[in-house]
């Protein structure tokens, strides 16, 4: 039994046992090679947005609210407007929100979308975010030969450098799906990170190709997607849970590192309703000392220069 | 880069980016053609109520709360009586309820419904409500051949006239499902709107058959059918969301043109819990100045009298 | 047009539409024979709330908050005590509940559950509420030939009759799914209402073998198996959103008949939590004056006495 | 009719029904042998809390948020890091905060996660928490032969002696699903208790092979399986939901034996925002006088050694 052990034990014996024993305590006796340090530039917390750019990339007749009961042979008019939306209004009022809050965020972008609206594409760029791939079409890639899947992924990540100028680092797979290949062609093709992974609340660092690679975890519990999706929460509901995140979070912040990670969709997140459910949610982060907010290629880059950064 | 875009960049490097940057700016940059003006009669938002017309139209055994297990050849006699509450409680109570808040709404009337119900429907009327057409059955119109479909939409159309008097100009298809032809045949019939559209927060005017025609776009996420639905949101749940969505509106409203669409059915947003709701909603909002509460064919008039409307 | 059309319109003219337009005259236009009246012993509104006693009376792997995946051939242990707690804990819990609110409920059983737990069945009984009749087993009766279906009915108010000396007049089937000869059958059987009806928010008379029959309307929004069932409302929810009910219709009692119908299920509306939710709900509704609740049975015959209520 | 029937019958005439009838005396009448005692030790309401220990143990391509669409022949690599996230973050954060406020849990383990993660559940021994058996793999059993499922059974309490030492006397069958044998089974391999039952609200005994066996009930509807899943229902209303459901217990523990089980899984309950609204409501539930939090062992034995144990 080592220290931290004994001395739980004695204390639970003393009826001490309210007393608070700390996470990285708990966390040391499972993974010997957790750090107990803090993010290397000081932070305590570190918040990590997302903001989807996928619209205009969707296939014909993707699913959206509308009942799926179209007869074969037809378009579905109404939901594609439903998709246009993400463009024409919810980019714009997420990119304005962004700068009201002074926060910077990163973009996956699927190639099909950018090549629709290009400006738009820049336009996110220009105003300071991250643009990060996810893929050339709006489709699976883990059922991809690795030849196809490589070209899938190239295509999409040069259609974001031939249009914003931006050379995308960071990759989400369509629905986190990756497949056995995947990161082995993200390291080819000179990525830093993924984010296709949800074990953990702060980054981590695994070798690919006998190299470091960076995981910087994404989320569904904190996703507009999961949450929204027509019906499923109302914005106060979002509201209160991602708070409820937050709190704990940073109450955990005291002893170790720690990320939350939030996300986004153009088409759900954009809305006026969720807009205003997120402004009222970052403002509150913000009250709170020793929050940063970071794109996903500055927390991977850390994470990746930092020794007590967790290697599995 | 343009100036706004330096503006931008430079009050990031000042950290000024905490200053409001206003969503007209922004969305200058994309659409060169977005005018930043506001509503041609000085609203400062403007605020569109559907009342949907359609319980006594409704097909046999139509879907509804109760389990869709009924064995053929029967009917389901309590589901019929779950759409009788649209006339006999629903749309009585929410014409209570808009005269009460001094709000006229436009109404989307199936044929059949109007058949059923005349008085009901010439009361909507009379009490100074927009009927608009929504088909003469409550049945798809997407996969009907260009004769049947106009058809179809004419027999709407004239049961409406017939009964009430009123000549619509408006149009709704079933679960805004339009077919490749329905703008083309509504103009020929006629309208000079219509709704099946999600893609802004605002009315815009498109070209069919080479005439000015409006779009004066619906909800699905202020709309109750999708919210409430027997079991998805309560009425607080909609009552909260539908506040925070006017709540970013009408912030966005300082800066450029906005409309918040509101959206309910007679047996589902005319029960008592969705009024007692709604009638709280309305006058939240109305405590804010400059919100004009208009019909859809007040709101088309105007956006195609308007030079600075948005023109796809 | 007739005088409360004019007085609208002129209202509306003269800017006076914020006045309030009572109901009572709003329906009087769309139904000439609908009364203005109240209720006739003077209550503002009634409140009838209903305790559905069926557990123990389920047919084998009946459907329940399990995972339906159980392998053919085998039993649902699981889900057998998930009905069982309607009797042992969920009808005891709430029998003391409103013996502490002081109302009497109706409970509609079903007849295989009073043969299984005759003293609970007795016991409901003699704490004051009513024994309606909820069919002999738990099972579909709209497909049933004329003389089984009497039979199925006969066997349920036998049982009742049988154990708990109470002679039942009022009917609900099964997912209120009663068949093109259920109400000829009640008639004849003697029963004087039946529930399986949600097109009002107050009594009516119908015409069956051309005598009287009461219509005492059921509801599914103010309902814990449609709200709960698991996992679609939390408690609160129902609270809220049968407050703002309440709320609505005792406004509306001021100009014309209303009431309020809620109900609960043995294995769902008996939890701690449930019952808990409604002893805060029943304490605020009885906070208002005018209010009384009332059994079903008194409902029917106060209905059926009085010669304003609705003759459809 | 008994005393307390007469009682009750006066006190309605003499408009006394209103007065609290205690639930002891309602119960009193139904089942004859409830015992009216509260609990041996004193205690006036005892919680139990689960904290299932299955991720690392689930099968292949098992069940999770993601979209269930994947292709045959494919591994879902996202949704095995939802999985990893329990053992990496979840209880890990469960453990502290179990420690944070004082409380010993009862975590029933899956064979095959103990030794997927032995130091874990260790450490889950360690500090203080009981280990319950959860069968060998995480898998149905109620469709085994007898002796399939004894080696099942035991093969997994044997995973948990060798792996932390501790002695299970307590099962948990997947979703709650035992077979006819399997009671049979645990008392011939010496459990004591299990809790594959929704029945009461309190523990009770039976008699398996002719001794007694005790129960210790689960629940659904205080568990973050059902409710939470993904996108159910939100913290705050699950933290709503079981604080309700407490102030009705404490209410009723004043005159009979309660007990609160809450239930949590590794991987969603031991997200940082279900850990935070848990703290809040154990906080809530430990500012009550008599309530005592204990491991389900103690519970079972307390209920064997106790004559006033409902027996069933």
């Amino acid at each position: 039994m080592d220290s931290r052990r004994k001395f739980i034990q004695q204390s639970s014996a003393l009826g001490l046992s309210h007393l608070l024993l700390p996470s990285f305590l708990a966390k040391a006796s499972t993974k010997e090679n957790t750090p107990s340090s803090k993010w290397a530039d000081g932070s305590r917390l570190v918040v990590s947005i997302s903001m989807q750019f996928e619209s205009g990339g969707e296939p014909e007749n993707a699913e959206s609210p509308f009942p799926q009961n179209l007869e074969k042979g037809y378009r579905d008019l109404p939901a594609k407007t439903w998709y246009e939306y993400g463009y024409k209004e919810g980019i714009p009022r997420m990119l304005d929100n962004w700068d009201r809050l002074g926060v910077k965020v990163t973009s996956h972008m699927v190639g099909t979308a950018v090549l629709k609206n290009p400006q738009l594409a820049s336009e996110i760029v220009e105003r300071g975010h991250e643009a990060a791939a996810h893929g050339m079409n709006w489709s699976s890639q883990y059922n991809l030969p690795y030849e196809q899947e490589k070209k899938f992924i190239k295509d999409g990540v040069d259609a974001i450098k031939n249009i914003t100028g931006f050379n995308a680092i960071g990759y989400n797979a369509n629905w986190l799906r990756r497949g056995e290949n995947t990161l082995s062609i993200l390291q080819e093709l000179g990525f830093k990170y993924h984010i296709d992974d949800l074990s953990r609340d702060e980054p981590f660092v695994i070798k690919v190709n006998q190299k470091d690679f960076a995981v910087v975890p994404y989320t569904l519990r904190n996703n507009d997607i999961l949450l929204i999706e027509g019906k499923n929460f109302s914005t106060n509901q979002f509201f209160n849970q991602v708070k409820a995140e937050f709190d704990q979070l940073y109450f955990e912040s005291q002893f170790k590192r720690r990320m939350l990670s939030i996300s986004f969709h153009d088409r759900i997140g954009g809305t006026p309703q969720m807009v205003q459910s997120t402004y009222d949610l970052i403002k509150y982060i913000q009250s709170h000392k020793g929050v940063s907010f970071k794109r996903k290629d500055e927390i991977a880059t850390m994470a990746l220069n930092d020794a007590n950064t967790i290697r599995e």
